[in-house]
């Protein structure tokens, strides 16, 4: 690691020595703390605080790091990329080119936990600092390993029915939340560490990961069939298929019921949300029926995809008679101004700008609990006009 | 009518005379030449021909004349204005203050049958002349009707399976094509003829018109309900109901059946249509079963709309492995080189820019019998990269 300069100081990137040999071939990128202040002028960067600690995040890919890239005094955690999808198994086939482990997807939202001086924090996809899963960072994993390996970064999903985030829920929590590692990376360097590593380090320092589902050989599709199988028929989302080689390659495939939740959980928003989020998701479905070869549960596919719409449909349709359109939340944090912070949070992050309204903050038996809601103002503001009898040029 | 000054040349809107008897309260606008030419350069009109018939059409709305509104030597024919749509029963409760009449609204295309000079001709709602319905105008009514009224518009509803532009089917139409009056206009007026004398004058030229439903009180929804429900167990697409007061309101009202329909006949091109025309019509469908008040019926629901989707990107799916998504077209003309103008006049509609291939053009017992398809590029790109396995960041 770079020593620190000015602790309440924009340097970024102090650039760390051991980069230069992770990345002989001249990859390695060295960034000053004008090229930071540029990125910002440019508009690719965002500088951002958590309390008194400063940072900035790219909001866009720059100079071949990913978006949602941290920079801080001393400190550059690489944003996580994406992970292309396979939406057929023949896609299993033509990408991968050696056997590949195959591990779960878990459906939550994408963190990167990490440290900087003596603090631990956990960044979300976009780069900004989450101020519920940094306050509840240690209950998600165990801090000794941030000991142990300063320069570590956690990368992982966390969900369960008490994030600020997550509108449906995953089988794997059915209550509270959960933190499930799916990759390492170090401070300052791009490219994750291979899987067994990780595994290792991960039982070591009794990590909790996502399910693993094994090694395959790509070709036998079967095999993997039957594991997606089997996920689908728990509700669970998919995998991610890692290659074990060199190039690491990955990709992740996803069940028909992970498809038919996200419908059903976003229809309560059907309005805010971009309508291709569901023509997608019923294309994918359609897609990964063909590759179930299942012909015998045609109709119960059926009647699962219009449930997903309609019966949604129709709660938001008795919410909206009522009054409003609203999703509600429930965390609990350790500190009081985590949950204040939260709610000033959800307001930058894209998608979520709707109206948030606290319901109430109180201290149920040490800790802070924050309920709160978010008004989905276009689901409501359509059918409240359409129950109220409007006429619509369409 | 005005009188013809030059037949080939672009002298647009002879102000008829009886306009302002019709619109004694300053509504009548004169038109000169000029003034067309004004609008084309504005890009407001478009000037188009129909062999050697020239006209203008508006592509926006202009001077208070709507969309689709045509100009030619001595002809104004008004825009079909677009009639409102009341999503919930509650609608017809607040929008209609009088009785109405209810007639059906039939599944198909929108058109305007009219005459200029000796020539008799059909513009879509678009305003540019049809080469297909103009062919077989004498098919869908008696021309006697513009020998005793020249200056009449006859608005209706082409359907039927042997249609350019229709993909799915109305029962009303098993075979062929036909034609069904629901309005009817004078040249160079806006506005249309009450009900009443509008269907004496069908009655009196034996016009093929839209079923008619009864008059009702706007507070009789429990009535209304009835020929709903009816119509949509019978896969029909639903009514318009207009008021039988001086200000001729008119709103329309769609089954469920319908929009099924609709999404089950657009699958068949996915991904070359508008994400929202899915998701809108799911949203008005969950509407319309709050309408219709039977819980009973539910599951069947929740099947038929899986089903719409599903059964189609599964057939779509199938075609993209073999080859290409298209949609095949069969329609019969009189005159050869009016097929050959239809095959011209596809490629400028919009949504219907895609490629559209001659697969045959014949004698078949005395009718030219032209087979075509439309390429569905997005669609077919889509499936067959997704089946080739390509990965896709999303």
């Amino acid at each position: 690691m770079g020593s620190r300069v000015r602790p309440d100081s924009l340097v970024w990137a102090r650039f760390p020595a051991w980069l230069e040999r992770h990345y002989p071939q001249g990859r390695a990128t060295v960034l000053s703390e004008s090229d930071i202040r540029a990125a910002i002028a440019a508009k690719k960067a965002k500088q951002e605080s958590f309390g008194h600690w400063q940072y900035a995040r790219l909001l866009h890919e720059w100079q071949g790091l990913p978006r949602g890239t941290l920079f801080a005094d001393g400190v550059v955690v690489p944003g996580y990329p994406k992970i292309g999808r396979v939406q057929t198994l023949t896609g299993v086939l033509s990408q991968f080119h050696a056997p590949c482990w195959v591990e779960e997807k878990v459906d939550g939202y994408n963190v990167r936990l990490f440290r900087a001086g003596d603090a631990l924090y956990a960044a979300t996809r976009g780069g900004l600092v989450c101020p519920f899963t940094t306050d509840r960072l240690p209950d998600l994993i165990d801090p000794a390993v941030f000991s142990a390996h300063p320069e570590l970064i956690l990368c992982g999903e966390v969900t369960g029915p008490e994030t600020p985030y997550i509108e449906g829920t995953s089988p794997l929590v059915p209550q509270g939340i959960g933190f499930f590692l799916f990759d390492l990376m170090r401070q300052g360097v791009e490219g994750f560490f291979p899987v067994e590593e990780r595994r290792a380090l991960a039982r070591s320092f009794g990590l909790p990961a996502v399910p693993f589902h094994g090694r395959i050989d790509p070709k036998d599709l079967g095999r993997l069939r039957e594991i997606v199988r089997r996920l689908d028929a728990q509700e669970r989302e998919g995998v991610v298929l890692k290659e074990d080689s060199p190039r690491n390659f990955r990709a992740k495939y996803v069940t028909g019921s992970a498809e038919l939740s996200d419908i059903a959980s976003m229809t309560q928003r059907y309005l805010d949300v971009p309508p291709e989020y569901f023509t997608e998701r019923v294309l994918r479905l359609a897609l990964f029926l063909e590759d179930m070869e299942e012909p015998d549960r045609e109709e119960w596919w059926h009647r699962q995809l219009g449930k997903a719409f309609l019966s949604a449909l129709r709660e938001r349709i008795a919410a909206a008679r009522q009054g409003r359109c609203v999703g509600s939340f429930c965390c609990r944090f350790h500190a009081q101004e985590n949950a204040v912070r939260l709610l000033d949070h959800l307001g930058q992050i894209r998608g979520h700008e709707g109206e948030t309204r606290l319901v109430s903050l109180q201290d149920e038996g040490g800790a802070w609990v924050l309920r709160f809601e978010k008004l989905y103002r276009s689901t409501t503001g359509f059918l409240r006009n359409a129950l109220g009898g409007s006429l619509r040029f369409d």
